[in-house]
């Protein structure tokens, strides 16, 4: 193929991650309990359904390219202006727009060892080069993403907050020190998927005229709404400015703009499902400690938890989950990697989950003794 | 915003339509007619919104990141195999994926000077050089552009057949010869948008072997689902793997996913559509010839009616459309700028039009006699 870029031709075919539908392909037989994927599996509001339906039949018609309703309403909510607001299909989307902006053939991006592959594989596909740091413990470790993007001239910092796979959270303080802290031309992705799970008033306020950062919100976890792909970016309105030189205009699903401007305007049903969110957390926390496992105090809608063995002692009890039905996923890296990570799930989910962990942990424990 | 790569922080801003929305807000009036965007008044098959509104209630979940479903029933409509096709955004998706696997900073791109401004747009975002060739006559110039592209040593040829903004088409075998003379290196964009309309018979039969070209089609214009995003491409299986290094994974929306699948296992729904496209057209004709104007032979959904005098006449016909409430758009260069555009309108809309057309063009003859 002579006529791909020869970054491209360069890449290893790979994808961020298999999704479940292909997995259940692969096994002939469908999951019990999708709790793998950080969906969730409370939906989105009523409203956001109905609308949705309403304007299905609609479709025929493109999507306003402006996304002038929701960007407006998320303006209202955050006390911004539109213009620093840019919708995308997906953070996922966002982040692929963001990357091709800024990151060129060898240029350098700092995240954290085991964050967002799919971050990575953005770079990847720009020719970024990849730094990847260690985790603090349980933590994204904040000061040395800085130091090493001050040492290495990085272009992007990466830092997802709550953090995935691992849910743990910097708060507004930390946060807001190391915004102050990104060297001169230096960008920070804060990486806000989660945050709803734990507030907004967690994080530092967002400043619309700050261009050290840009941050990343969704409506794909606490709105349940996924697979309607509707990601946003707060920022300067210079950088958002940028994006349009670059995002697909036309390329929002219009049923999944009036769903997304539905849900944010039901903030009572948000809160419900975070407080379900919260249920369940607490329900992965009693069934692991039953276990005898010790679980990551999560902010976010999954619950990692320390199946108290390596990687490999890890892999077969997820192995065993997935024998047993339970769509589950885990860290790729060490040390990591001696977590599961399970999504926040309805009861009936979880309960799924209790009756196969306890199996699951025993199996792994014959084939590598804990 | 010295993070921005050379290539982006040189991009004009510039966006590559302006939506109706946009056109309504500013106006502060609604159109009566919305027939300039070439989307499908006729709408979705009754299956297809059927199923996305039985699938708005499982958004909570991502869209199956292989679009299996979709993939596979495409490779059975076409007698081919899911590894020859690539399901994405939109056609606009997909061509900002293989624009940005293939062009690097100064590589050369050959197009029709007036064809689709969202294919340069993402020529431009990757750096590259396009070069604009004049029509031959109300054709793209087939001949032309592989001529030039061999000179130039062009990585990428686009033609879209049916041509927009002209209507016009090449029939199988024209299009097979120009295949067969895609010069070593370069790939052929077969941009087949509009092809339903004239039928998938007249152009030539996909080969899933051949490596030099792509062909790309969708379910935004005669399955009447612009708003959903759902386009694919078909090529060679390596050029099919090469999309996988760089496309957005879990890019397309679970309900879109849901409506494509309906729509195409409903073609008789669409031979209607089609056959309802070509009355409007007709209409269209009649209503120009009522006028004293000549049309385009058209093979899309939308007629170019030329107007009889040159750009600046035809721009004053269109503004005089807009002021009474008719959404429509015109060619962008000289001289198809003689021209304006009408989608294929509902008997209703093209009533609007009919009414409208007389006034805006004494309007017009009153400022810029022809």
């Amino acid at each position: 193929m002579p006529i791909l870029t020869d970054i491209i031709a360069a890449l290893p075919a790979a994808v961020p991650f298999v999704g479940p539908e292909a997995i259940e392909r692969r096994r002939g037989r469908q999951f019990l309990a999708r709790i793998g994927a950080n969906e969730n599996v409370f939906g989105p509001s009523p409203n956001a359904i109905d609308a949705m339906r309403r304007a299905t039949a609609g479709v025929w018609q493109y999507g306003d390219p402006e996304n002038s309703d929701l960007r407006h309403a998320l303006a209202e909510f955050y006390r911004i202006e539109a213009e620093n607001i840019v919708v995308g299909e997906g953070i996922d989307g966002l982040l692929g727009y963001l990357v091709g902006m800024t990151v060129s053939a060898g240029n350098k991006v700092v995240t954290s060892d085991g964050a967002y592959p799919t971050f990575n594989y953005h770079v990847r596909r720009f020719g970024g080069e990849l730094i990847k740091l260690p985790n603090c413990g349980e933590f994204e470790d904040i000061d040395a993403l800085i130091a090493v993007a001050r040492q290495q001239r990085a272009k992007l910092i990466y830092l997802a907050n709550p953090d995935n796979p691992m849910g743990t959270f910097h708060g507004r303080e930390a946060v807001s020190r190391m915004i102050d802290a990104v060297p001169e031309g230096c960008l920070l992705i804060l990486d806000e998927a989660y945050l709803e799970c734990t507030g907004l008033e967690t994080a530092p306020e967002v400043d619309p005229l700050d261009r050290r950062v840009i941050r990343m919100r969704t409506f794909s976890k606490a709105y349940g709404m996924a697979g309607a792909r509707v990601g946003y970016a707060i920022g300067h309105r210079d950088w958002i400015a940028a994006f349009e030189k670059v995002r697909n205009h036309f390329g929002m699903c219009r049923i999944s703009q009036a769903g997304a401007l539905a849900a944010l305007q039901d903030q009572s049903y948000l809160r419900q499902t975070v407080a379900a969110i919260a249920d369940a957390r607490r329900r992965i926390g009693q069934i692991s400690c039953a276990n005898g496992l010790r679980t990551i105090p999560s902010s976010a809608n999954f619950v990692a938890i320390d199946c108290g063995g390596d990687g490999g002692f890890a892999r077969h009890v997820l192995d065993g989950l997935l024998a047993r039905d339970i769509f589950a996923r885990m860290p790729n890296v060490s040390p990591l990697d001696r977590c599961i990570r399970i999504s926040a799930g309805t009861a009936k989910d979880l309960e799924y989950f209790a009756e196969a962990l306890p199996p699951a942990l025993q199996e792994a424990t014959s084939i590598i003794p804990r």
